[in-house]
């Protein structure tokens, strides 16, 4: 079975031709700037990459160069269009509708469509994207995978806020979480390589890059995670300010003469280690670079991005009352010994954590970096947000021929 | 030396007379409906309770009052007002200026003035109590104890918010803390309880009452705590909300058609445990006698109010790598065994909590409610700002002389 993984953005599309018998990547790419002058599509078949510059009006027609591509004579990877048997495409906003994935219908594509009203920058997008495979791929199976259905096993407890109680029935204002995929994906994974049955472990997985977030993940089940309503809540990211005092919105609103939703622009764009760092950069990778060097303002951004995670670690102890495993991925999880080592160094030792630091000195590979005597196992596990929305594509569809 | 301790609000003053030598409270008080009708004051001496009745237009002439009833015939504890030896006024907000307690002069009035426009609601009428004082008792040091100096010691790293660094320098937008006082007494007191120096312990002060936050005390000093910019920051209260996703403030703004202002006026007045139970009560005596006879909705705001609380203490005993001492007070910590019991027995026995379950039902005493091999010990220790304040003037106005 061969499924083609869609993730559309407002300008772009990501995708990934996978054939499901051996998990493996056939091609994948991006096609930016959709709308844009210099729209172009950078396409990778093994090692080999494309980039093809061409005006590229909108979603539609990107996605039908995508096609073009994988069956074309130069780049191809299948000969007809009919060996795809089923697309995946990333949703972001699942609400409290869509606690797993579905095969999308007029129904449903409604439903995603509603949604916009808690996603803006996000659904619009996807469903443009879903909208074109429909279109291109009428008899595919088309299936939306949520950053949120994972998160929805949250209870009550942890996905309230205490705010006066019609706000939740009226607007559905609550925690939702997001990078549900990925948290997903590693704490399956994550148990797998120990060898453990995931129904019986207390995970903490630190998803952790330019946008960041961490989820207590209990019996297998999200229990609680950091990003909220929107994805703006917890911790600090590249932009994007994570948890502040919710009076400072109406603060700098009043002192700077800007509407709530321009404050939280600033919140989402201008804020995280950018922000701290004056502007200097919002990339983790700069601001540790610049760190190790002895830059003031940059140690101290990655020392306020560090102990916010470690934090988040702590509290989710204390929410599952206990720990056994904790996952680092994502751009910063996966790449950054020293980040890894400095949460479990300064911050982690009460719980038993023990990092081997030769073991941890490596960037993207699956490892598990604590010592044998830790009492809490740490692991590396590159996420795979396309691996794990083509496994749901294909199970959706296999269930139900 | 006595010592004459003020508290005041925007239309109340609170006020207790200590003898310092012994650190009995002599006589104790509250003045309320200041330019209200329905004016009255509340006077305490030994067991007896006396109301009376009058109107009082400003905070002079309750303070007038006040010191009438200390030296008059009927009521008396002292007989002249010679006998006052100084004034000590709780200041809710010292900002950056204040890492300690002062003797008032114009200078730190002015300063204490200024701080106004971060503390809106309070400044303003501690203010007016300190001039009424100031004028009544020109010849008495008055000294200003802060809600916000025993926090000045916390580092960047937990006082810094991942905003734009510029609101940092401009407004001075960055955690401050509050209930200092209570934070500082509880964790002494729990120090000397156990008989160890307070600069080797890792304590974490839960100060939980209808307003509530709670501090990482480490070697004795604020390390951080979950009141932010604004006491609205952290923990679920009485009607306020603590910690949301900054967004909703702008969603709902735009939602309902209100300013940032607004939402966050609903933030702080119609949330907490009163907006979760629908405008129920705002008090947790209420919710959680509600809660034991089985109602849902207040079971559910208890437990939402305990499981935050929890994942402060997790989150800080990361902070400071490991926690030695748990320290409960104010109106819940100090008379809720089950609040105290539920937190430790669901969310805190992977840190070795273990509670005594005799030991720990009473209400409002000093008691150690941990068994004898808990790894963390367990506290309660009653808070008493009043007489932190006493001592804090007593020791500033000693120092001088």
């Amino acid at each position: 079975m061969k499924v083609l993984v869609i993730n559309s953005g407002s300008s772009s599309i990501k995708y990934q031709l996978l054939e499901m018998d051996t998990e493996k990547v056939l091609a994948k790419g991006l096609v930016e700037r959709i709308g844009i002058e210099g729209s172009r599509i950078i396409h990778r078949k093994n090692e080999e990459k494309y980039v093809i510059e061409k005006v590229i009006k909108n979603h539609e027609e990107g996605l039908k160069e995508v096609l073009d591509l994988l069956t074309s004579e130069d780049y191809k990877v299948i000969s007809s269009l009919n060996e795809i048997d089923a697309v995946g495409h990333r949703v972001v906003h699942g609400g409290e509708r869509f606690s797993s994935s579905v095969i999308i219908d007029k129904e449903s594509l409604d439903a995603i469509e509603m949604m916009s009203f808690l996603a803006p920058l996000h659904n619009p997008a996807n469903v443009m994207g879903i909208k074109a495979a429909m279109e291109l791929l009428p008899n595919v199976p088309q299936i939306a995978v949520f950053d949120t259905s994972f998160h929805q096993t949250m209870p009550k407890t942890s996905f309230l806020y205490a705010i006066p109680y019609e706000y939740y029935e009226k607007y559905k204002i609550r925690r939702y979480g997001f990078h549900g995929t990925s948290h997903k994906y590693v704490s399956r994974r994550a148990a797998e390589i120990l060898g453990k049955d995931i129904k019986t472990l207390k995970i903490i997985t630190s998803h952790i890059g330019n946008g960041a977030s961490i989820a207590a993940v209990k019996n297998g089940e999200s229990f609680d995670t950091s990003m909220g309503f929107t994805p703006l809540e917890g911790l600090v990211m590249g932009t994007r300010s994570g948890d502040i005092d919710p009076a400072i919105v109406s603060f700098l609103a009043q002192e700077e003469g800007l509407t709530a939703k321009e404050v939280v622009e600033i919140l989402n764009n201008k804020s995280g280690v950018y922000g701290i760092t004056k502007g200097f950069s919002s990339d983790m990778r700069d601001i540790e670079d610049k760190a190790l060097e002895g830059d003031k303002v940059c140690r101290l951004a990655l020392d306020i991005y560090e102990y916010r995670i470690a934090k988040y670690i702590g509290a989710y102890a204390a929410a599952m009352n206990g720990v056994d495993v904790i996952v680092f991925t994502a751009g910063v999880g996966e790449n950054s010994p020293v980040t890894r080592e400095e949460i479990c160094e300064k911050y982690l030792t009460y719980l038993g954590v023990k990092i081997d630091k030769e073991k941890n000195n490596f960037k993207g590979l699956e490892r598990v970096i604590s010592t044998p005597d830790s009492k809490v196992t740490v692991l590396v596990v590159p996420t795979n947000e396309e691996l794990m929305i083509a496994r749901e594509t294909k199970e959706l569809v296999s269930t139900k021929n």
